[in-house]
């Protein structure tokens, strides 16, 4: 049976495939900092050289941002689209990550190997493991298993500002496969396989307050002179109340209750709040109080300051009073909470919570829906049977905390549904120091998808 | 008379006195950051060598911290003690600096000449005014006026960590003198000299909120993660009432209200507190409701957020929920207020507030009460006629927003009263980008020193 000899070769395979990842993983592809535009090109390049050396007519596309890499290959039904990302998160704080971020190693952990670099996990191990199994199926078979379509962007750590436009400029070319497949996702648990078919939206809004016009000595001017990082913090602090719900007016709009039937799915999964939590250090759900932890990351909403800036910061103290302070806000959407309206509303209400001689300037950091997967498509469970073949418990359709936003815009641009299938774990620390990916993952997460090609193309 | 030959002395030699203010200027001793250390001990040695080259007793005394210079010279009384310090402030952000900070440069503007350099004015600038009338008095009369003893410390930027140890060592040495001259505080206004004799203290207090043991992906963890961004801000936002009003418990007791005399003195004074916010881009006092803005600035207490750092402040977007989240945070006090009390009530208020999961570190960054000099001693209106012989109108006793913690320490330690002369404007820019100092404040407080040297000693 071929798809066992694909499996074997993928095993047989295991160690020339962590060193290719390994070498991608050198690429310090950032995309949100204009410092690392060059290796946001390297990356796109190496890609496409891998992609060549399988026989795929790949080639890098510029877009005013990084690159996109487009590749076709193959033919027969059904036609699938794969998309990836080949950009990193920044590697701040630096001094907490106990290796180069950017020299990966494989690492023996209490539960087993990992490779430790920053974008193991996200993206760059998980879209490998889709290349991984086509580079096998292609030894084993000489041949494609399907038409093949690959996208793969660099600007998904950085709101995507490039994708839209350009999915938009080639409908024609990409609009052809039937569905799409995104390797991005994490497995329910160590040994439980998920296709996520819930996914939160995401708004992105930068603040920043401006008072005095130059930075004061708070001796010489504290009292009359407005200190616009107390005013920051006064409008952050109203941005939730005492029961952890979200004031900014209108923002449940669109926030639905969940339906019993999935409520009922969710509670059978044995998800386990304290484990969760306690793997971070910490013991209390704070979200909105009288929500379970599993709404709170799935089905709830939040608005969250990802970063504050205002001031001295560095060693010692500086008794000044800033000209002005910023904040870095985000807002996880869900159901069909409109983006651009709760974008309105925030702004508004900003604006009146302003004193006198306050300005304030808005940076638009992008936004995307909430997508909510059909999985009527006979292809959702072929692919759940395929992934419980390879994994010790049987796969789940779950929901997902984190955005996607790309499946979002894949079902409106190009008319495509996307299958949500990924081999991360909640302890990989991805966006944080010492990101890695358990190399379990890798292996089992290539085999996985030579199971689903075979499931799909049977 | 030989006080004109002095004043002519200082006239003459005002370029080579620039010269030597730009040397000076050009070391970077920024006390608050160990990258300067070196720069610091320059300075200090720069300042031996000059008063030694006056006939100046004077050596580098270590510290834990940077050294003192100390000096002495001359016979008779009084027995003076100049107090001022080498250290200057952090030059960040530097992009909005016109130049380099530590190249001086001589530039005219629509208010005449001034030198500008990060210290100009605060307090390389001021100090030499009085080394500079030391020269020329040397120079003309080839003796010193009375016996006078130099102490210049390195660390007042910073907090002054080794002042107090080291006035507490050398009590026998420095408690000998009849007062002490410290020039570091401004003139009223541009024709109006001022003694100052009612200073704010400061109590510097750094905390720090963690929550998770590492910072977290937003997606993944927003929700059921606390947020120690949310935390702090909220913490920070209940420090003032609607009105104002700080809620520390306790805080405003010691602070007294203001005696009608004094407070008439004030209003004769003519502030005029819409030119003074329109300086810098403000129009309402935004402090106490119900205070005028002088009370503010003089004789009423603050808190104020110097400096906030949380999550991800670089370009760019990051969904991250970070670990942890600071803040510096200063308090001006006036009367008794107790600065230890002050602390211990606001750290128990802090604590108070903490969610579960969320522990808070605090660092102590120093504190100094207030300081209210008695004006009975005859030196100080002597001092007040001399200054308004050299200036366009008389001089007056006012209040400082600012604090100088040093005058309360000589009090206490050495039992020495203070008198504050300086020449620094409300447009100096100290401890912001530009700094500067005028030519006319450094070249008329020289003259200033010679006279009040030449009423003390009369």
């Amino acid at each position: 049976m071929t798809l066992d000899a694909v499996l074997n070769k993928i095993d047989s395979d295991l160690d020339p495939s962590l060193e290719r990842l390994s070498d991608f993983l050198r690429i310090p592809s950032i995309s949100t900092d204009p410092a690392f535009k060059a290796d946001c090109q390297r990356a796109a390049d190496w890609l496409v050289a891998d992609l060549t050396s399988l026989g795929v007519e790949a080639e890098v596309r510029p877009t005013p941002g990084h690159p996109m890499v487009i590749g076709h290959v193959g033919d027969g039904a059904p036609h699938l689209m794969f998309y990836g990302h080949y950009d990193v998160q920044p590697v701040d704080p630096l001094d907490l990550w106990d290796r180069d971020p950017f020299d990966p190693a494989i690492e023996e952990t209490a539960l087993g190997k990992v490779i430790r670099a920053r974008g193991a996990c996200d993206d760059k191990g998980q879209l490998m493991t889709f290349i991984e199994a086509c580079r096998a199926w292609k030894a084993v078979h000489g041949s494609w298993p399907c038409r093949i379509t690959f996208i793969f962007e660099g600007e998904e750590e950085s709101g995507s500002p490039s994708l839209v436009p350009f999915l938009k400029e080639h409908t024609d070319e990409l609009s052809q496969p039937d569905m799409a497949l995104i390797c991005d996702t994490g497995l329910f648990d160590r040994d439980t396989p998920a296709i996520t078919t819930m996914l939160r939206g995401l708004l992105g809004e930068e603040i920043t307050i401006t008072g005095p016009n130059k930075d004061l000595h708070s001796g010489l001017f504290g009292g009359p002179a407005i200190n616009p990082i107390r005013v920051l913090t006064r409008i952050i602090a109203a941005l939730h109340d005492d029961t952890g719900r979200i004031t900014v007016p209108g923002f449940y709009d669109g926030v639905d209750e969940l339906p019993e039937a999935v409520r009922a799915q969710w509670d059978r999964l044995g998800f386990n709040p304290d484990a969760f939590l306690g793997d971070v250090g910490l013991s209390r759900p704070a979200g909105e109080a009288d929500r379970t932890a599993l709404e709170m990351l799935w089905s709830r909403p939040t608005c969250e300051v990802n970063g504050i800036d205002g001031g001295y910061t560095g060693d010692g103290f500086k008794t000044v009073l800033p000209a002005k302070a910023s904040a870095k806000i985000s807002f996880r959407l869900v159901g069909t909470q409109d983006p651009q309206a709760i974008r309105d509303s925030f702004r508004a209400m900003v604006r009146d919570m302003l004193p006198p001689d306050c300005s304030v300037t808005f940076k638009d950091h992008g936004c995307s829906p909430a997508s909510v997967m059909s999985t009527d498509d006979p292809k959702f469970e072929a692919a759940r049977l395929a992934l419980s073949d390879e994994w010790p418990r049987e796969a789940a359709f779950i929901g997902g905390g984190g955005s996607i936003p790309i499946a979002g815009y894949f079902k409106e641009i190009l008319g495509l549904p996307s299958m949500l299938i990924g081999f991360g774990l909640d302890d990989d620390q991805i966006h944080s120091p010492n990101e890695k990916y358990d190399v379990r993952s890798f292996h089992k997460g290539a085999r996985s998808w030579a199971r689903v090609l075979d499931a799909l193309t049977r």
